[in-house]
């Protein structure tokens, strides 16, 4: 089996799987389930897992250098921690048929990458501190929507300090969001620096400024040689160093 | 009738509406209003908010192609919740008139974009927290100065806690304000990077040194054609080549 | 009286009277000083301020077109509200004075300005803090070193909140720290970026996949031309065309 | 004795040295060591340091020209004073070995370079931290866990207030930690916005757009000079002009 044929029979699965995570981890923490109504949903969140984890070590069984593999798909590894992340895959794929120019298309991919990532994490996080720091005595994150407010000024690196974990894990969390915080505001920056320097170079209107390109040159390369078969027939006879001149081609 | 038309009509009218927008909400929270006065405040803006839904359906109507109209609207869409952005739609049409490189006006737009923005919400979002926070038993922002100056501690995402919402609708504010501050200080930084890469780009005084332009090859390929008409006449005849080689036009 | 010759003159009073100036109001502000003391520090303040101001008054009556002189002054304009800025204007005669490349001349120029106007700053702003906040009934800035400790917390935008100022003035000097916080970040951040940019451009080794440049297009025309030049005698006469093409000049 | 055989000699001995440094003051401080074995550990420290500052003197007299040695060498400065910086050496290295673009190398290097940066500061300043704040009365960072967690807060620019250093030197350490946090943020977003701006301006598939090489203008101008051997006899007689023209080089 191919690892094309794999992904297309395990595409809606893992969808199905990654909602069902996403469903299972709020409802568990939100409602502070308890006994088995916990453990069912913890069942669950553990086949996804499971799920997740066989997709990945069959593709990287299936495929043929596994180390270029495995270099090459360092998000799917991120996914198979984090189920939720799975749809942000589909971005790429998206961007690849909208007719847009090729900065276009990274600044697109980087802005929904960079959102999705942020609104998904903030999510996790807020249910991750809220399910750590509950249980414990002196906590000052106890309500859903205490845990979604800490999660915003944490990852806007704001930090009031209204609200903050005090268990180790709580602070794990934490510190994961804060990263991602930083991580983002680069992107946005990076995203709209490339905007700029992309936008300001495009000289409307004056073509003869704008920057010679491989093309003209090759023209003109095609232009002279024209003129060399123009010449005299006598003039011809006399070329022996024209075919050891080889034509303006990029040398890469 | 067309859409520019429209716009001549209704140009003043719409300022007048967004400065009575914006007295209307700072009267009513700054000075706490209550009863009859409250009603009339929130009236007029309701008005506005009114003037501001039809002039966008109008247009949206009067459109051609009405999906590629949304997309490039979508700042007017912003300007129907928040009737008070209107004046900077100006700023584009000032920029363009101004002799600048397109690089610069480019950054001029984006540094005043910005900064009004930036403005504007501070004002707007001090009113709201107050305005919602005030009732509020156990809130800390309880007159207009200290939510003028906790907006400045959020929007550049200092956050020292001495004041911050407890509500949800408070809460919802800041996090508004916090994603412009991490916007605006990536447009500060993207717009400085620019600026230095395009000034750092300009060697001057050594001319030689520049990027060659489309326009010198152009010139370069009429001094060759030139030359092909200044052959011996009996060259002429033998030039099949030539004319099917066509001049370095850039292709695009 | 030419401006340059004015400031010659007056070069080295300024310098001595911005020096005043800082150590008048540190002094003042560290050592908390009362009645005639206190009116001594407050006086040479004032000289310098009032020196700074007809600096910048003659300057402009001295400038042939004074709008231009004006917009292209801001810089002396903040000097005359903090007349400590004046030594950051060496800044640029020092780099212009240095062996660097253009870009090299800008990131230098950047940084030191930046790290600057930053250390500056601190130091002003810790002192007008300490200052107002001082004799304010529950404030908590009460000594210089933690009035330092307060405006680097600031400008970082890290904002703890264990110490912050409950005055408006207080508040005032800290919305300045602040922003020039914001700025400095984006600063730093286009300077690296710039450098970064600059230097991956650079392939080392390999002049052949450098750009083309203007002076090589000219040469090549140049070629072209000793070309015609060369032509049978016969073939001379005939070039009508070649009066009317223009060598390969970058059309600016 | 030359420099490079000096370094071939001192390299292990000094990542030795520098491995000891981590693990003594670590020790020293996690355990809260008091008596000899604080003595021990502090012995060992000096030891460490005192071989650097040798190193450091050593290649400094070695160098030809000490003041371009002592200008290229200012990380070197860095490591005397804090050894464990010494591995980060080791990056330049690697990455020079690897086969990737100058600008992968370049922002493979500053992604190395931040975030090891980033990581040992983080231990360092929590252990400096702890070192100075526990015996202080009225601190609030009494534990290793607790001082992590100040770090990671304080790195970001969160700040949100629960812990902060009180002491003067634990707010030097502070502030040393939040300037490297501003840079760190300054360094990811660098090199995000290089990465775009470069893969943004490759046009894929279409290398007649692509900008004109220098080599493309030397191989036309070889095929124009084959063209003027080329030429009838006579003509190459009347050929004065063309030896003064000189072949297109870039002039640098």
């Amino acid at each position: 089996m191919t690892e094309e044929r794999w992904q297309r029979l395990t595409y809606w699965p893992l969808v199905v799987a990654s909602l069902a995570f996403i469903v299972a981890y709020s409802w568990q923490v939100i409602a502070n389930l308890q006994g088995p109504d916990y453990a069912i949903m913890r069942a669950i969140m553990a086949v996804t897992w499971l799920m997740f984890a066989i997709d990945y070590l069959v593709r990287l069984g299936l495929a043929a250098k596994k180390g270029v593999w495995f270099r090459s798909h360092l998000f799917d590894l991120a996914v198979v921690v984090l189920p939720v992340l799975k749809p942000l895959r589909l971005v790429r794929a998206i961007t690849e048929i909208q007719k847009m120019s090729k900065g276009d298309q990274l600044r697109t991919q980087a802005a929904v990458l960079a959102g999705g990532t942020v609104a998904i994490l903030i999510w996790i996080c807020s249910l991750a501190v809220l399910d750590v720091e509950r249980p414990a005595p002196g906590a000052n994150i106890l309500n859903f929507g205490d845990a979604i407010w800490w999660a915003f000024v944490t990852v806007t690196t704001v930090g009031y300090g209204d609200l903050y974990p005090i268990t180790a894990w709580g602070r794990v969390v934490a510190v994961v969001l804060m990263s991602v915080g930083i991580g983002v505001v680069g992107v946005v920056t990076a995203t709209t620096a490339s905007w700029f320097v992309e936008r300001a170079a495009t000289v409307s209107g004056n073509d003869d400024q704008e920057t010679a390109t491989r093309g003209q040159v090759r023209a003109l390369s095609r232009q002279v040689e024209a003129l060399v078969k123009a010449l005299p027939q006598d003039a011809e006879k006399t070329l022996p160093h024209h075919r050891e001149v080889e034509p303006p081609q990029t040398p890469s």
